[in-house]
């Protein structure tokens, strides 16, 4: 007789952008003369930039023909686009990563979840509070979570690292020390950044500590501050305590298109396994790469034309993040985040919880954020707004807000 | 500090085709004058279909227009696509699927490896011998299958059910009782197919026992004789212990495109847990959906023209499958399979192991198959040759296999 995972019962609820997803919908069937603005879930607005639809098509149109079809790809992404990868996103940074360091996946969504089966069981794993729920879901039905806690709205097993307004949004070190580190930069949800001396000192940390760093910069085309650092291998060491996951979502617009990649370094090692190579065997075993018209289309993000209006897409939503953080300072809101990210991060009214704030935007505004505790017990008190809606919509939600 | 998952260190080798892919490529290195036939990888070369063409093409123009761009996908895919697949692949097979009941996924090697995820770490599973190998590896990465033993090249702990030319490639039995059941038809390797009854004695086995058989059907597409069946929900009492996977890799060459889906009945339950349940969180929690111009390409197989052009694809490479079983008899081989399927399952002549008869086929004539062992012990004495080539280069491979 068979049994399931179950890891599966003691998940507190379903996945939060799922959640929010079927809040907004009875809403809105229960009101359909409101027109509800999503600034909630994460997603792009700005059609795929010309470049990138131009390219798609045509890779379509080649795989209608004998010289153009292309059958299984290679398992790690075709070197076309891991090349394009290397010599765009690494070497004007003066960073070395080979080009089989580079892992092309169907969006860093996956990744986030599936890298921690090349893991030992019992790693003990440290996020940051609030935190992306992708982590924490994956390690929790993997069993390495222990179980939740309800009344504290924690994991038994997992190491909370609070990011909070005190330390401006980067966690301290922990006190138990970890063997994976979770860090995104800029981050999701606070919209905070990381310098690179603070950054250096994850790195040092996980070296002394021989921990992993799982870096998610799905975010760094947000950078704004010149000082800031791109890829964690800007820091000494990192390519032997690091993964880096990104993804061409936000700076691309590729959420429906589905696309990303992961670094995993060979001088990565645990004894003398390299994870490069564990990896490499991961994808080979339980993947079957990636949609070449998908691939052709990442490819065309880098070309000259693809730079450019990718760039625009992002300044764009930059100006919606700013206008928000604005337009909500001037409500007296306080809002953190939304210059070196689309995210704004902001305090939820005195004596309300971040739930309480979510159905009172939905009802009395009709805007769709998403609240703080969602991704965390750290993130209550706070709500994040997006700024990848149109700027119409943005400006209007501001209003509404204002209004409230 | 972290630790890796041991159970990659007790793989025996790399994934089967990667391995065939490497040994290709060396020899061609070393013999660039000779043209290597790959009758090996089960990958297609047909161009993609014009109406999938068109369709993904047009899709991928929609994503430029503001009207026409989709973000973030439904994680279990989009409902147009699910109701083609509904309305074509049950309904007329009087077969009651739900339209919640189907899962969209980036190709059914994905959900082969990931579906073990939502069952208990303590499950016992049996698979056919020889068998696809990505059921085995993911079990074995997972913890199931025990340990790896060299010399009976088996796992220690998985229940192997022969597949052999007296029980005609249909396993019986097993007299131990596992939880989880693999069956694969038509098969991949053997090109072996099964009868309804035949497939109802599984099904009342599985009913019995509270076993969950996972019922691979990628290959239905080649399914010539009308008595068999296209769908394990053509057996009564399957929807509650069945899960089916399908792929768009064979019947509409999408092996470069990448779309299958799997089929969860909600009837399928562990106690008053049903596995539709659990596999929608999983989707949630660690998929993000397929891309949608891939998903508009599926869609497009199912149009009218998408049926006819799809349907002489099959057409095409059962022919090459038939050439290959006669060509192969008349040069005195015992083959099976090629009818019901694309795969032709020979006898390697006496006295050599399938690795050697593959090192021979590429050295004296160039041709590239796969060999027996490399899915199982019992495959041992056996070689897969693929219908998938082109026309001209299957008779070419005959006849170099003929002069051998």
């Amino acid at each position: 007789m068979f049994h399931i995972n179950e890891n599966y019962q003691k998940m507190p609820g379903s996945y939060l952008f799922a959640d929010i997803g079927r809040k907004v919908r009875e809403f809105s069937a229960a009101n359909p003369d409101k027109e509800v603005i999503r600034l909630g879930i994460g997603d792009v607005t700005l059609p795929l930039a010309p470049a990138v639809v131009k390219e798609m098509s045509q890779a379509a149109e080649d795989m209608g023909t004998p010289e153009g079809f292309k059958g299984y790809p290679d398992y790690e992404g075709y070197e076309f686009l891991r090349r394009a990868i290397k010599e765009n996103d690494f070497d004007p940074r003066g960073v070395e990563v080979g080009l089989d360091e580079i892992f092309v996946n169907d969006g860093a969504k996956s990744d986030s979840a599936d890298l921690g089966e090349i893991f030992s069981k019992d790693c003990k794993v440290a996020v940051c509070d609030p935190v992306y729920p992708v982590y924490v879901n994956s390690h929790a039905l993997a069993g390495r979570a222990g179980d939740y806690l309800p009344e504290k709205g924690e994991w038994s097993n997992l190491i909370y690292m609070p990011c909070t307004e005190a330390n401006g949004f980067v966690p301290d070190l922990p006190g138990e020390t970890p063997d994976l580190i979770y860090l995104c930069y800029p981050n999701n949800p606070t919209g905070g950044a990381i310098t690179r001396e603070a950054l250096q000192r994850w790195v040092d940390y996980a070296l002394k500590n021989k921990a992993c760093i799982l870096y998610d910069a799905a975010y760094e085309a947000y950078i704004t501050d010149p000082s800031l650092p791109h890829t964690i291998y800007e820091c000494e060491g990192a390519k032997e305590c690091a993964i880096e996951l990104r993804s061409f979502s936000k700076n691309a617009g590729f959420t429906g298109v589905r696309l990303g990649y992961s670094v995993v370094p060979k001088e990565l090692k645990c004894g003398d396994v390299s994870l490069n190579t564990l990896w490499m065997k991961h994808q080979e075993f339980t993947f079957n790469g990636v949609s070449y018209p998908v691939q052709r289309a990442g490819a065309a993000v880098y070309s000259p034309e693809g730079k450019d209006q990718t760039a625009a897409q992002v300044a764009y939503y930059l100006k919606n993040a700013k206008a928000i953080k604005e337009g909500l300072e001037a409500a007296g809101y306080t809002v953190y985040g939304a210059e070196n990210s689309p995210y704004a991060w902001l305090k939820v009214p005195a004596g309300m919880t971040s739930w309480q704030f979510f159905d009172k935007l939905l009802t009395e505004a009709a805007v769709v954020g998403t609240p703080g505790s969602g991704f965390g017990p750290h993130g209550e008190g706070f709500f994040r707004l997006t700024g990848f809606g149109t700027y119409k919509n943005t400006l209007a939600a501001i209003e509404r807000i204002q209004k409230m």
